[in-house]
Formats: structure tokens, C-alpha cells, sequence
């Protein structure tokens, strides 16, 4: 399982609206022979790729699969048949299709005889498929919130000077992070204090994010960086703002606003509804807070530095409206990394009732 | 010498003006023949308990030593000449006396052709004893700030509520980390909003610190619960201030100020001169401020909450004066440490040109 989670791993970032999935086939001695993982939509699905390269050794074989097979017909076949017409003896996987449209898979194969188990290994292929597991078990785009600060909490000092506030590893672990994410998200006041390129650098591989800009009043230059040709850009304004010009390769849209703010469930409905599975808040103490007011943060990862720089310097995070502790918003910790002299926090938020723990 | 550093941990916070002392005697085969450490000031030396323990099987054998023996007559006699006396036949050491007074032992050693060798496992020697070794190298208290918080930076929330922020674990530790200091600092604010105790709780065993309130108008209550009788207090108020009513097992300082505050510098200087060689700051994020500010913050230890407040809650540091981010007070990264929920990050000061890196 621990290969099929790897292998499933590979191509995080590159599959919505479709989950990682990494499948192993063991014959009867236990000794691997086929493995495979799905490249992403309108590619081959993890078991028919593992299935193709063991050939007739599948069959009486057991299949390792990080997620509950599909049984429903979409761009392919469901995988559940195409386990049973190899032959395939046993099946094991770690977690459930939370999806409605999928799930079955092992009910079907149980039907037709085949012995299944499920839950092998499951917290950790849960956490190698999390933002897309977060998003379908909530049926909206799963919210990441990065950002860089001192120990005490600010991302600049009172003079705006910011660079650099954490090291090399932070930064390139931080387009990691970027690559991992369907889309990157910042606001108008991070666009016109930094114009940031938002694409993958350090050496990051992979189909860049798209990049989705908050301008509300339809401000951006025409020759802001990340109107660039290094991925799509979509450019989210005000219904009947100006429309901004921009190169025809990138998207402008509409939403709704209310109290003079965009409203930010509807963009990340519209971006669910496109296929787009997860977003990675940049920066922005002012973007992150707006999230954070509407209750759609799911995940927080910050970079830590060992640096303080006292209250005159700009918090990480502005006002959200929460006035007693009781109103904070508190997270579960899921993960702690030293990265050289900075530490890097991952926080997910709390299941919600029905999610596991 | 992971034993001798084990041992030397076990008398941590004892021992002021002296360091903890680790000492392992082998035979020549190897095997552990006696064992000691540092109890404190007026116990015996680290060396003359293992020698004490080993006895005739003394001779010939290696002692390993946390720290070079000392070879001055304090209260007890120059550990150099207990070893040569008792025969030993090589020293092992992990860190140079950093004390001009009583260094010079592994010279004496070596003048009798004792076989020396100094810097086994020196840097995890020198993590057991930063809290002296950093006083001594700087002649002056080393001053540990620590305080609990969300990840945004923020100690209460904006109506002033904190209980609790961070979780049991956390506190537990925070509560080990006094102990380890000869003198726990609070000042007037925290005073007046929280009466804290300052004791010694979750069980912590070990002589109470010194308790230190920063009260420069002298208007500490007479019923405050760090008046209470579990550890001696010291109040320190400005030169020409009321002197507050208090038990007389307790102590009013005078101390000079300078623009309406207390000169910390003076402050520390009187308690290292009264042989205290440690202090923990214990919230406060004005206190915290007002020793970046002097430049006297030697580590720093902060357990964070995986909890965001928003920039209208309390931060956990106040402003000191840094307004460009080169004006920042930067640590090295000691350690990290997960404690269930929460994590605790420690920061150490920067080494001074001529200490260890």
C-alpha cells in the first residue's frame, strides 16, 4: 500500500476533477506484478494502467488500490468491471469513494465474489489525497492558506520591507505546495504591491496552477506578470465593473459582490462546478481574512522564520471578526517540518460530522 | 558521555552560580565504574562524586566529563588535582570552562601527563548547560523569553480572553521550562490582569525560582499570589517609589529608570551579580518588547496554538523599535517540538563573534 500511495502521489496537482490513485497488483506470492497511477482526466485510471502492465499475471492476483475502485461509467469504464474481467482474485484498498457518482465498487465486486477490504493504511492515503478528498466530501473547492511570517506573527516589517523573511528550502518548499494546487489565488492588494508571476520555479514540475486574481474593481494592468502566457489567469470582477483588458488567452469573470466584497463562495462554487478541486491562498492578510470570515479555510500552512519583529510590523493576518477566543478559528495540527532555520505548520481544519477523524 | 549529559540534566536549574556537571569514570575495559553530578552550589563536584563512587577502580580509568574540571579552590578544591590524586589515567571532555576563574584544568591535567581530549559530543554538551554557558559568555543573566499563542501571533483574543490558547502538554512543559531557570520575570501589566503565582505546579519537582516583578510605581497588592510563601519574590521598583507593604520574607528592590522604565540592564546585572544566572520572562508583551528593545534576549520559547485570531486580538509581542525587516531580531532555530495539539518552537540568540556556532 505504502508503493500505491507513492505511486498516487506522483501526480498530485494533475488529475481534478479526478482523485490521485496509485494501484499495485501482488500475485499469490505477494511479489508486485503490475503497478500503475492515474495521470489525470482522460488518461487511463490507476487499476486499467496496472492491470495492462501485469497482463495475465493478474489474474487470481491482488489488487492494492489507495482509493475504493469506481463503478461508474465515465470517460472509461468502471474499474470495478475491469478488476473482474482480469481475473483479479482479492482486492484491498485505503479509502472509500466519497464521491456519489463513483462509490460502488467494492459492493459490485463483493457481488461478484471477489473477497475486498478496505481502510489499509487509510489516515495515510488520506492525507496523499486530502485536498481532493476535503473538496468532494464538501462538495466546494478545498481552501489552502499559505503564508510566511516571523514567530510573532507579521509578514513585513512597518516599511513593507518583507524579502526575506523565511529561507531557500521555505520558498521552494513553498512551489511545492503551489504545484500541488488546481489554481492559486491572490487579491488586488498583493497584485499591485508585488506583481507576483505566480507560476512554478525552484525547479517544480508539473501543469502549473491556474492563477485566479481577486479585482473587484477590474484595476489590473495590462501588463501585470501574471498575465503572462505561463498558465491561464482568470480574473474575477465585479458584475458590471469595467472589464479589464487583458491578453485574450486569459478569462475575465463576474461575480457578485456584497458589501462592497466579492463574494467568494460563489467563485469557489464556480471553480468546483469547472473541474477545479483545490485553491492555494498567497499571501494577503486581508484575502486570507475575507476566507477566513465566510468559514471556507479547510487548510493553513505557514512558514515560520526565527525572527520577531514586533506590532508595528504587518500581521499575517487581518481581522476576521473574532472578538472572544471562543469565535478564533481553530484547526487540528497535522503536520510540523523544520525546513533549514524555518519550520513550516500545516493545520487541517476539523472533520466535520461524517468525515473520519 | 550521554550518561555524563543525562546527569548533568538531572540537577538543571539547581545549581546557580555553578553549572550543571555530568561525570562518568570507565575502566580501562570500558565498563562504568562511578558516576556523579553537580548538585548544586556547596555539594560536592561532578568529579568528586563519581571519583567518590568509583573508588580504588578509579585508577587507571578515564574519566568523562561534561565540562572541563575546574582548577580553582572554591568552596571545594581544584577537581584537576582530585583527579590526579585519585589516579586517573585519561580525561575526556565535552566543553571548555568558559569561566576564567576556574578554567585551566585540562592544562593542569595534561602538565601531570594526564592524556586530554576536549569537544566529545560538544554540541549536545553545550544544549544541557546553554543557560549558564550563554551567562558566562556574556557576563550577564541569560534571559529566556517564552509565551504561548496562536499561530497568527496573538495571546487573547480582543476582549481579553486566553484560557486556553494552547493545551495541557504545552502548559506542562512551559512549566518544566521555569524550573530549568534560577528567576521567573513578570511585569506590573500581567501582575495586575492575571495575579499569577509563579510556583512550581503540574507536578514540576526541583527548588522554585526566584519570582521578579517589574513594579516601578510600586503598586503591587499585599494579597498578590506571587507574595504568597512558595518561593521568594523580589519586587523592583524605581529609585524614589513608594515601597510597597510586603511580607517580609520578600524583598523590594530599588533600580534606576530611564524614560518612565525600569533599566532592565541594571536589573539583570544585580541578579547575576547575586549569583542567578537565568531568567525566564513569562508573558507580557510589553516586558518581551522592552528587552528586545535593550538587545538582552538571548532565546526565545514559543508554543503555538493551531488556532488564527485575526489582527484585532492582543499580539503576543509589542512594538521594540524595528521598522525595516533588517531591524529584526533574528535567532537560530534550536528545536522543534510537537506537544499534542500545539508545537513548541526554540529560538536561541545568534552566537557573538568568539562563542560557539
Amino acid at each position: 500500500m505504502r508503493r500505491a500511495i507513492e505511486l498516487a502521489r506522483t501526480a498530485l496537482g494533475q488529475t481534478s476533477p479526478n482523485p490521485v490513485v496509485g494501484c499495485v497488483i501482488l500475485d499469490p506470492d505477494g511479489v508486485p506484478v503490475g503497478e500503475g497511477f492515474h495521470r489525470g482526466a482522460g488518461h487511463m485510471h490507476a487499476e486499467t494502467e496496472a492491470l495492462a502492465s501485469a497482463g495475465a499475471r493478474a489474474r487470481g492476483a491482488t489488487a492494492v488500490l489507495t482509493l475504493e475502485p469506481c463503478a461508474h461509467h465515465g470517460r472509461t469504464g468502471p474499474c470495478a468491471d475491469a478488476l473482474l474481467a482480469a481475473g483479479i482474485g482479492r482486492v484491498v484498498y485505503a479509502v472509500p469513494d466519497p464521491n456519489p457518482a463513483a462509490a460502488g465498487g467494492a459492493e459490485r465486486l463483493r457481488a461478484a465474489g471477489v473477497p475486498v477490504r478496505s481502510g489499509v493504511l487509510r489516515a495515510e492515503a488520506e492525507r496523499g489525497n486530502e485536498l481532493w478528498l476535503t473538496a468532494v466530501r464538501r462538495a466546494r473547492l478545498c481552501v489552502t492558506w499559505k503564508f510566511g511570517g516571523s514567530l510573532d506573527g507579521r509578514s513585513a516589517a512597518p516599511d513593507g520591507t518583507s524579502r526575506w523573511i523565511t529561507g531557500p528550502a521555505a520558498r521552494r518548499d513553498a512551489h511545492a505546495l503551489r504545484a500541488a494546487h488546481d489554481a492559486v489565488l491572490v487579491g488586488s492588494g498583493t497584485l499591485a504591491a508585488d506583481d507576483p508571476q505566480l507560476g512554478l520555479r525552484h525547479g517544480v514540475a508539473g501543469r502549473a496552477p491556474l492563477r485566479v486574481v481577486l479585482d473587484r474593481g477590474g484595476a489590473i494592468r495590462s501588463d501585470a506578470r501574471v498575465l503572462d502566457d505561463a498558465a491561464p489567469t482568470l480574473v474575477a470582477i465585479a458584475k458590471g465593473a469595467d472589464r479589464p483588458r487583458i491578453p485574450r488567452r486569459h478569462e475575465v469573470l463576474e461575480l457578485p459582490s456584497a458589501d462592497g466584497a466579492l463574494d467568494l463562495r460563489a467563485l469557489t462554487d464556480e471553480l468546483y462546478a469547472r473541474g477545479l478541486r483545490s485553491v492555494l491562498l498567497e499571501g494577503g492578510a486581508r484575502l486570507a481574512a475575507s476566507f477566513a470570515a465566510r468559514g471556507l479555510l479547510d487548510r493553513v500552512v505557514g512558514y515560520l522564520a526565527p525572527l520577531l519583529l514586533g506590532s508595528a510590523a504587518r500581521p499575517v493576518l487581518d481581522d476576521f471578526g473574532a472578538s472572544a477566543l471562543a469565535d478564533g478559528q481553530r484547526f487540528q495540527l497535522d503536520d510540523v517540518r523544520r525546513l533549514d532555520e524555518d519550520v513550516r505548520l500545516t493545520l487541517r481544519a476539523t472533520p466535520l460530522p461524517g468525515e473520519p477523524a
